[in-house]
């Protein structure tokens, strides 16, 4: 039987062999369900990137700049890190450049697998469709904050696990916890996941429209996946 | 309101500020169930260390020399890490040196705290009345295994949370993930944590009955708590 693991952080990635296996990136508050939003919308691609200098780069490439650190837009950037802004006119047919404070380095992190696609409550779905048709063991990345495990990526894990829990086995520790978090609470995910630190931190920015949007489940049909530098819908 | 915190591996305890606070250090399986029956059954005092060698230089000063690798007893060993071992007359008015695979580790990597004090299902109304009657902030350290997260330790931490709710706040979202895998599962302790991946290497050399007596709750009324490097019974 196939496995699926668990990274509760990028700062554990370290345990995990990633070659030869399909990773999922979540960051559900908020650069994951920026990224399917925006490729659902029609964005062309997006390219995620470490660090605010290079996306500025970018952007005298062609590229919108859009990001975040600590929760607020860059100011120079185009766009900041809510899905709302990836469903508007402005961003059809183009491409975004992201940095974000945790998502983006958990992509760059999971360089060594043989493919990255990307997770987020929006395309629960599809993505453990492409799992379940898929024939590689995989590993969800979670995003965290700050090196830290956090609540809602934990509770994603939970939810693909039990997605695909018939035909791939969850597999090591973490992987139980979060299933059995996800178990526990699947019936009320946006309240449990509104006691979470990063949730109560993005509330102090006004914006608890963005974090009931990204507890919505299966809003979207697409798996984005990293080709090259970039990510594209598949 | 006091703060409770949750660090789910050693290998994340530099995300969490120490000092000033008391750290409760956990591995259920086995190395503080075996500590806390130990001072439970007059065990004079119990050292933790790191290295094997370490432990054969305080075997020479009297000490017994405690501990595994890989879940396996050292061979020149007086003991391995069952917690049978420390209920016999044999280790009455002694003291143990034990290094194990992470419970060692983790006290020693608690090093800034205020206070370190050892829990595991054995005690956990001691630690949980000893914490309220304190007015220090709490971080409880979770051994996990070999650098990963695990269930048991988790699943110890979520029930200590869960005594002291009403009086200290579970901060952090490990903190959160913690509580809420207990609370969905504390009806079926034993059954969950025979899920886990050390549960399973554990089985695998015939000492399922440690593990069911590790998961035993409230077993014993001491708290170990480290004075100078030996830890003694307050």
């Amino acid at each position: 039987m196939r496995t699926i693991e668990v990274c509760l952080t990028p700062e554990l990635i370290h345990q995990h062999s990633l070659k030869g296996k399909t990773v999922v990136v979540v960051d559900v508050f908020r650069a994951t369900s920026c990224i399917v939003t925006g490729l659902a919308n029609e964005v062309e691609a997006i390219r995620p990137v470490g660090e605010v200098e290079e996306t500025k780069e970018l952007g005298k490439k062609g590229y919108l700049m859009a990001g975040e650190r600590g929760g607020i837009k860059v100011p120079e950037f185009d766009m900041g890190n809510s899905p709302f802004e990836y469903q508007s006119e402005a961003v059809k047919g183009k491409k975004v450049a992201i940095s974000t404070t945790n998502g983006s380095q958990a992509i760059i992190k999971s360089a060594d697998a043989d493919e990255i696609i990307i997770g987020s409550f929006l395309n629960l779905e599809s993505v453990s469709s492409y799992l379940l048709q898929s024939k590689s063991n995989v590993v969800i990345h979670c995003a965290g904050w700050k090196g830290t495990p956090n609540l809602e990526d934990t509770l994603f894990a939970g939810a693909l696990i039990d997605e695909c829990a018939e035909e791939i086995d969850p597999t090591g520790d973490s992987a139980l916890v979060a299933h059995q978090l996800y178990i526990g609470n699947h019936e009320n995910l946006l309240g449990i996941a509104k006691q979470s630190s990063h949730a109560e931190r993005l509330a102090g920015f006004g914006i608890e429209e963005d974090l009931e949007f990204c507890m919505k489940e299966n809003e979207y049909q697409v798996v984005p996946k990293l080709v090259g530098e970039e990510l594209i819908s598949v």
